[in-house]
């Protein structure tokens, strides 16, 4: 220890001057990313809402078309959160945690949309592709991607007891079709014992409450007998 | 939704036999990390044993000479981690949980063991050195470098009140002096109100207790009334 | 520091003698306060008593009658509130925290009974006009009204779940619009991610529930065919 | 309940828009509030940065020196936090939660600055025309001003330690009859069982540490024997 000397070492100011300037330039990112994430988070509220119509036998077609106005705004909103991650390569899983709650929130939008348009799952690169999201630079993490999906099961079968109230009959074994599927992909995946894992686990709830509908339906007689045919979404029977 | 289909959809399958294959890479990645940090935290554990001792007035040269050895070992567990990561750019702080604990303690010991060596604060390219880490490929995260000097200074109110115990009166005044600039330095960091945060909040207690056994020193004329000369380290009185 | 003085300054004993006097008035306010607030609590307590009646198929013509009999009581209590704070102008947020719990509770009350006779939602401007309240010196605070309409909802499902049993195979589907109305509309709100935003995240359950109980219903064929017409209250069926 | 209409009532729809409006207005106004304070919170952690000198016995009026010009800074900070608000009269409290911590903080800063100076307390007054505020309008909450005081006190001990290790053998004296004057006149309000309360039961464990001191000083013959006059303030046997 140099004796006498009052003021602490150029070395160590120097190296801490250098964390503040880098302490705040992450600071300054995060708060770029908190201004995007809340507008993606109230993007999507406003999309959900429109959603949420399809409960009440509004006319799909109609209700599809509004929510899938918010996508483009939605992609430009993705758009400019990748844009912030280009100047800062190999970044983007350290402040993750800042946007994932929000995008398995759009993940479980874009999903439920897709599969009432078409009856089938969002694939990852659809969803990739819908959000404007690059895998090689910006993409959609994986888990993310897999727990929106868990999510938008999660409103499957309040989806079902309203089409049946409405009178789709044909619902449950549409939706039971595509759960069961969901669910039997699922498992081959080896879950480490985590927020997904968990997720996942509550799938079979939706599964099971599907099924309920299903027998009661068809216990009643009231399940069509034939098949419905033809590649169209799965709320047909009221469009 | 096609009609009749039983099967579920081949994109659905091919998707989720990805995911499967990505899952269970990213899972035997993480074995791997596994592996690697379960040894460095036993190599720190035995080091810091080796460490303790100088609170019990071990002569200093030889408890250092041991703890440099270790540093070896801790340097080749590094450079594994480093190349688990070679294969899997931008990944580093996805896995960041999974040794960052870890990691803090191990830069607690260098610093600790450096200090004793020099009297100075082990600077962030100096323990990336000791490490093997550069920086532009695996390198020393700057918040686990800091939480690591935090760690450190939670030690100093012991090593002092023994020090003084065994006779060194003029620990105090040094180590006070480290404190005051290391503390100096820290609150021109604009820190988040996080894990970090909360470590340098309690570096004022360490602080105080230094001052505070200073204090008892100075008032009984215990005190080295002049200034102790040269460069070595702040252990040299007892070695 | 003027030496030898044994006493303290003459300005700091002044100032703290305010201080006494300030404290001494804002602890005997908050005194008037909770004084009203108790009388509050007891006569909405007492008013739910009454109005937990319709759970049990008591005639709603006499339920209705004694709660708002008891409206007349609040009024009286607001009033006695709002003029203790005449005296006090800017402290109506200051002293919230002392009042806001039993209003809310009052306004559920106030929503439910209204709901009851009207089958529309009591706005913010008629409960004002029930309890006395004027929103430029002494109003009911948004958040308090949105925090009970809330509550009102989570009376709703046992309400359905009651009247179902008692005969009144219409009320899920005039509950189930008056709901999902309302939920829609709280949707539009920005909500912080606080007390409000939780209740209401929890209003959903109760929605789901009584498109639960819709379904039952409806699959059993025991619904109305027919709409019910005409602009009374939802409890018609059975008065 | 007026059959077959599918849209929600006009007046429903135009609360809820009010609403919006008044939820926007009132987040926009605290996202306005949270940028003042975290400059608030940076200029008062470069204030305590500065002054926290004196405790490594830098020559008092240089430290003051500086300290005083932050106060400037502060000073039209609070003036455009004063500013937000003169724009929403009577909502002072709504948003009190907001500011108030950064504010006690900035409070024990001016108190112990202003006692480096003088020996006296910093009265509430002082307080206010130092940052600037006028009590009419957007004044200084007097539970923020007295938590500030406790927390200056707080700073005593540690400061009287390190005094004495410097030398200054009157210090002890000094502050134990400041502290005794403070004690005693915070004794004299009655408060309630708060957090202001919490940290005026801390303020014994300061004064009680001072005490000790005092006591060691006096017992070993240390401490001077006549009175120091004069109306400077404490740190005079220093500058």
């Amino acid at each position: 220890m140099s004796g006498g000397a009052d003021s602490p070492s150029p070395s160590l100011d120097k190296q801490f001057e250098e964390f503040r300037s880098q302490i705040e330039e992450s600071g300054s990112l995060r708060e770029k990313i908190r201004a995007v994430v809340l507008e993606i988070e109230s993007t999507s509220r406003f999309m959900h809402s429109g959603l949420l119509l399809v409960h009440q036998s509004r006319p799909v077609p109609e209700v599809l078309e509004k929510a899938n106005a918010q996508i483009g705004e939605l992609k430009g909103l993705y758009n400019r959160l990748a844009e912030i991650f280009r100047e800062c390569p190999g970044q983007y899983y350290r402040y993750h945690g800042d946007w994932k709650s929000e995008t398995q929130t759009v993940v479980s939008l874009l999903a439920f949309l897709h599969w009432l348009e078409t009856g089938n799952l969002l694939l990852h690169t659809e969803a990739e592709e819908k959000l404007g999201l690059n895998s090689s630079e910006f993409g959609l993490d994986i888990e993310d991607y897999l727990i929106g999906v868990c999510f938008m099961s999660n409103e499957m079968p309040r989806f079902v007891v309203n089409q049946v109230t409405a009178g789709d009959y044909d619902c449950p074994r549409k939706v039971l079709k595509f759960l069961t599927d969901l669910h039997a992909a699922f498992r081959m995946l080896n879950l480490r014992n985590d927020f997904l894992r968990k997720k996942f686990d509550g799938m079979k709830y939706d599964l099971k409450r599907v099924e309920e509908v299903h027998y009661d339906v068809k216990i009643r007689g009231l399940a069509a007998t034939g098949d419905s045919n033809g590649n169209q979404g799965v709320a047909d029977g009221q469009s």
